[in-house]
């Protein structure tokens, strides 16, 4: 058993950016040959803390479950995890031998890095129902390991992927009883995205110091309204995690209640997660626009929330985006066949852009506008819907892409 | 007033096909320039009975709903209705004065039929939140009763057709004690078709002699598994209903209670609208092939349905469909996303169409299988996707089509 839990670099020459901005943790990716041929595409990817962490994660809430799932929850069990191992390009979801390949690369991960297997967490992604063979890990492993840099988390950002066409790495800072406190985050997913953990893997590294029960607290309030308000294309995933690794090397007293440190980490977090789901949602499979819903006016919560998510989940709603085409009706149609109890008679509809704002729609009936402003508008590439429900105080966002050919194209031909 | 609502024809000379095969009915369209300038393409429909008629209707579940249904719920409060005008450019929705537009529109009609106002039902579809003017009616209504014929169905059938490339229209015929029953129907729909009575209209004619109730009943109880059943595109429409209009003209006993007779017309009945919800799903906006999900071995009937309904709107699998790749794992992905309290341990998918069958997994896991061979069956216009779930009886049917380029062209440029 080697140590190699602890860096040897220099820190401070580094450029330490996404999941290695918080201090005590190194990541790395490589293409050990998964599935794809390409050598130039990382495949294997993995984040280190040098100390144990705080650890906490949600999982999909599809019945169908990667192997993988089943292995984190139970290394999860005492809310403590020093390192994350993913891989791309097989989901080793529905496939033989699933959860003893997983439990086999958590152990020659651990063996690698001088941890114990239960220390380590696994997350899988790519296609269902293939074997997921472990020769690729036993070569690729002790190269990840090797690779391991504070510089690293472009590495793993890129190990991660599948369809996406770019990676998602963000940094967000704040400070804590005068410690300046980090967070970082990694997140990949592009098609098979709907509420409650789509294909979809978000790893968050911090160094704030918060005990196990409350980094998970935080993380399921959390994801309410930032990973569970994505859409894509209406298919929530069987493999889809988010985790967050909390090294507590900030020096802060650690939160273990609900307190004023507990507000301002969740607020920072928040931050973090939401321009990652903004940047999900950006580089949907095929998508040309990204579309924000911002629901207000409503009378709980759980209902803007609910709205939100069933604009951005309307495909011909997201039709219309791609054709740049004011559609409002669909806007009205979508809000209607959201499940719940609230009325439909007074929603005004805006559409807005960084070209613009035009309402479209009040009193549910269609309100005059110009075809030509509203054309000008959609022709941005964040398209923006205000709805205000006009019967309460409680907003939601939620977050989506346009329909396009080429989301047909990449689906009709994922696996050849 | 007139008396239009007897017929002046011999009907042994004309071919009496769709809602005009039982007997007693008339039908017509015409073009009388609702939205479309195209003066070959008819926007006008009316079925009309020469007797009063038991009627029965359900309606979309979205919140937002078209002003017609509030008109026809109205109407048919007393189980009794003579007519049905429909017309298509326009779905009298979220738009000024909708209520008043459609009780005039029966008016109207009621007007040159010679008949109550409240035996004339209207439905529309169309574009929403666009104002829909009378000035069409006016000129469109007395020609279109100047049409009514026996072999009207095709003109009506033609005349609710928005995006539809092929009228739909069947008849069904079988016996009551002695008595030759038919039952006729008209349907159209293609995008914003989802459960519950999405963008679709279905009107549906016969002579059974049955009580207003044990109809009602009928079509409550068949949609469930029809109907209901069918999504091309996830999105529940405004203004969808399904009609049926019982004459009582073949002379059989009055249907008023839950026997024999009434299981032979729902059975017939059944026969009718599974072709009808067909017929719509391979029409689907876009589609190239029809895609039937059959479930068996779950638990209940509601828990089939669902997870049927879940694997036909999956816009994964329905891109994997069009591009004709036996992914199964979005089939199992989609199954394990339906909500309900199943098991995903022990299911069955086979994949068959007219060139073969091919069982693509078992228990869950791949089943070896010939991609050359699943490919020859995916080449076919109309897949079957056969599940087991392995833990019960029951057994539902879904009805949907695959995810094509022009379902994208088609709804990204629909309004211009």
């Amino acid at each position: 058993m080697s140590d190699n839990l602890h860096s040897r670099e220099n820190s401070a020459a580094v450029d330490r950016g996404g999941v290695c901005a918080p201090r005590g943790f190194r990541a790395g990716g490589v293409h050990c040959g998964i599935r794809d041929a390409d050598e130039s595409k990382n495949d294997l990817a993995l984040i280190v803390s040098e100390v144990p962490c705080a650890a906490a994660a949600v999982y999909t809430t599809n019945k169908v479950k990667g192997a993988p799932l089943a292995v984190t929850r139970a290394h999860l069990a005492d809310g403590r995890a020093r390192a994350v191992i993913v891989n791309s390009g097989n989901a080793n979801t529905c496939a033989p031998g699933g959860v003893e390949t997983a439990e086999e690369v958590c152990r020659l991960t651990a063996s690698e890095l001088g941890c114990r297997e239960n220390e380590v967490l696994v997350a899988s992604t790519g296609v269902i129902g293939e074997e997921l063979h472990l020769e690729p890990f036993e070569r690729g492993i002790p190269e990840l390991v090797r690779s391991l840099g504070e510089d690293g988390s472009d590495a793993a950002a890129r190990g991660i992927m599948t369809t996406d066409t770019v990676k998602k790495e963000e940094v967000e800072t704040f400070t804590l009883d005068g410690h300046r406190c980090t967070i970082g985050g990694i997140a990949k997913g592009s098609g098979m995205i709907h509420p409650n953990m789509a294909t979809m893997l978000a790893f968050i590294t911090t160094d704030v110091r918060i005990a196990p029960d409350m980094l998970q607290r935080l993380l399921r309030e959390d994801i309410r309204d930032t990973f569970n308000q994505l859409s894509v294309d209406g298919d929530t995933s069987t493999n889809d995690m988010v985790l967050a690794l909390a090294s507590g090397l900030a020096g802060n007293d650690e939160i273990s209640g609900d307190g004023t440190a507990y507000r301002a980490f969740a607020a920072a977090f928040r931050r973090l997660t939401t321009r990652l789901v903004r940047g999900l949602a950006a580089d949907g499979e095929g998508a040309g626009k990204l579309i924000e819903c911002h629901v207000a006016g409503a009378r709980t919560k759980e209902t803007a929330r609910i709205v939100a998510r069933s604009v951005v989940s309307s495909n011909l709603l997201k039709a219309a985006i791609f054709g740049e085409d004011a559609n409002w009706g669909r806007v009205l149609c979508a809000i209607g066949y959201a499940p719940g109890d609230f009325s439909t008679a007074r929603i005004a509809v805006a559409i807005a852009s960084d070209n613009g704002r035009v309402v479209v729609c009040r009193d549910s009936q269609y309100y005059e506008h110009s075809e030509e402003q509203a054309a000008r508008v959609l022709a941005a590439d964040a398209i923006r819907i205000e709805i205000d429900l006009g019967e309460g105080d409680a907003e939601a966002d939620a977050w989506g892409c346009d329909l396009t050919y080429d989301y047909v194209r990449i689906n009709g031909d994922y696996r050849s």
